[in-house]
């Protein structure tokens, strides 16, 4: 794992409480002043007791710390999940000498289990006392059935930095893909709005990322900012660095897919709504068979637009694959193109492949997904209650 | 396959005309007389040449012949496609004796080649000659990747039948799931508004049915009444038994989806949108690898109503599976119900799964659907072009 400066200000923590069998499983980030702070939580209707929990907090606009557990996802588990979400933010604020409403809190994991709140009251004890600039341990106890860490870094200004982490879409039955995101900066950020900023940021990159199509009930992703390094920096400078980090997590979400062998992009120009089109082609599972058999079916990538409700001329669309360093035209102007079928298989291998359908002048949208292969058929139907 | 009486004045034909290999894959269905039609068609953007000439054929109500090819789907075959499909009707009506704006042209198989019009021509040729009361070859001839046959029948009255046939998921590289149904009665149905009708019978049979969420660009369903029985059925008569052979026809679709162990049943009570609801459940690719799994994995199901995007009460909710001639709550009342899961788990063995979600009164909606295992990643993987 590539050692990124985290913001000053910031400080992680990351311990194994046993939720899970061999991986960390229960992290705090805190700040060390009183941290401005917003999120985006799942549109789920069935959610978990953390994302209420979180939202409350979050309210008024400041947040000290984030606890977060992996193994277990505090869902669907009535009135005593609810208790235990909020005992969590009470554990976590007596250990810190913090006010318990300054403390979100996330879970994930297993849903329809209750938290042995034991284990996590010994874990947010033990990992209050491991408070340090290192993120590492933390970035590990976010994760679930996650093959890598996900970090990312943008410094807007000399000294001022946004660090990222991320969860991406692993699964422990019976639950689901769940993504986490955690942004801390030490930019100073005093006169923006940070709720709406950062809801603009999501839409166009987390939300703009996906597995399987299917929404968990534990999203969210949380942004603080302290302003530690005393640099104040303009609201465009910061949602462009925000966006950056965000866009990056979620790029390194969709290639650690399930089961995935590649990233794949997806990116549309022009009609009336790119993102709808774009959205249809990277949830297609047979576009994404296809991607995993290295196939280049563009009979299917013309399919997934066009069942997306959007309305354009094919006989005007041009289909372009990228990958391998070639680019590839498949359909130009209503009819298949001449191309060499062994060579764009053969690119395909890649392990970033970008899929392009220009439909005329227009905005641009870009999606992020991965390939659909046996890995997802395994992870998702091989893990028995 | 079982013998089911087809209905009098109609007569159909199938052969190999060489587009495919070892399979049927040119048929026609004609109507002795002229025949009430009304059809509905793929509501994708990117469509068949064979879509367009059919609503146009279509468009006055009336239709003798259909003419169908496997194999190729005649689709973003530029202006050569619209020309192919124009001469297929051309070609049926001269072998026939009927005029040419009295045939509906359907295609499935691969997208983005141009039909071998010789072989389409002497396939045609060859089924005129060979059109009898045995529906078999014409069952066939339709076919793509289904490994069985399809087709449903109900006597109206004694002497009235409907009898229907159909093509599924299956998929020929580079194209995708495509499905066609001709359903064809001798009742006479004289006051009856058929183009409202099967709409109506579409939307709550076929258009219930899903394999992968991917809409084709061949779909087609044309529904003849031909009145050679001479009994005259009520409205309500005829559209309920229409429904049960296009309720029986999309079952069998979904039970033989790509690589498909068994069909599941999404049955939705109570909310502002429970067709909404099963749609998400019987799409969402976790739920079906669960059942893949043999996994009672209710906090799937239940992540996949949540994300539809409408209004329920998870706290009100119940979940039943019923498989292998037993029930078993799952979830009630916010919470995880007790059940023996090895017992569930052995259950789901079953050919047929009922997922049931009550969310209080209401309106009952059914989704047809099935498991996704490696079989359907094989399919639509390991086929290249």
């Amino acid at each position: 794992m590539e050692n990124l400066t985290t913001p000053k200000g910031f400080l992680f923590a990351g311990t194994r409480c046993g939720l899970k069998n061999k991986r960390n499983d229960l992290g705090i980030l805190l700040s060390e002043v009183p941290a401005r702070a917003a999120g985006v939580f799942t549109q789920n209707q069935v959610r978990s007791a953390t994302v209420d929990v979180s939202r409350k907090a979050i309210e008024n606009g400041w947040l000290r710390a984030i606890v977060v557990n992996s193994g277990n996802a505090n869902c669907c588990t009535g009135n005593q999940g609810n208790r235990d979400a909020l005992s969590m933010a009470q554990l976590t604020s007596s250990a810190l000498g913090i006010d318990p409403e300054d403390v979100a809190v996330a879970s994930t994991g297993v849903i329809g289990q209750l938290l042995d709140m034991a284990k996590v009251e010994n874990g947010i004890a033990d990992a209050s006392k491991l408070l340090s600039n290192n993120p590492s341990p933390f970035m590990d106890a976010i994760l679930t059935t996650d093959l890598v860490e996900k970090q990312a870094m943008v410094e807007i200004r000399p000294g001022a930095i946004i660090y990222g982490v991320a969860k991406g879409s692993g699964m422990i039955a019976p639950n689901m893909a769940t993504m986490l995101s955690f942004i801390a900066t030490d930019a100073d950020i005093e006169n923006i709005d940070l709720k709406q900023l950062v809801q603009r940021v999501a839409n166009r990159t987390f939300n703009r990322c996906t597995v399987d199509g299917d929404t968990s009930t534990n999203d969210m992703m949380i942004v603080l900012a302290n302003g530690a390094s005393g640099i104040k920096v303009s609201e465009i400078e910061f949602e462009n660095g925000l966006a950056k980090v965000a866009d990056d997590l979620a790029r390194k979400i969709a290639r650690d897919g399930e089961g995935a062998t590649k990233l794949v992009e997806v990116v549309v120009q022009g009609s009336k709504n790119p993102e709808k089109i774009a959205k249809s082609i990277a949830e297609s599972p047979l576009v994404k068979t296809a991607m995993f058999g290295c196939d280049p079916n563009w009979g299917r990538i013309l399919m997934a637009a066009g069942k997306a409700g959007v309305e354009f001329d094919p006989q005007k669309a041009t289909l372009t694959l990228t990958a391998s360093g070639e680019s590839h035209i498949l359909y130009e102007m209503g009819a298949p193109a001449a191309y060499d079928v062994q060579r764009v298989s053969a690119g395909l291998k890649s392990d970033t492949v970008t899929i392009r359908l220009d439909l005329g002048a227009g905005e641009i949208c870009t999606f992020y997904t991965c390939d659909f292969g046996y890995g997802y058929v395994r992870i998702n139907a091989e893990y028995h209650t």
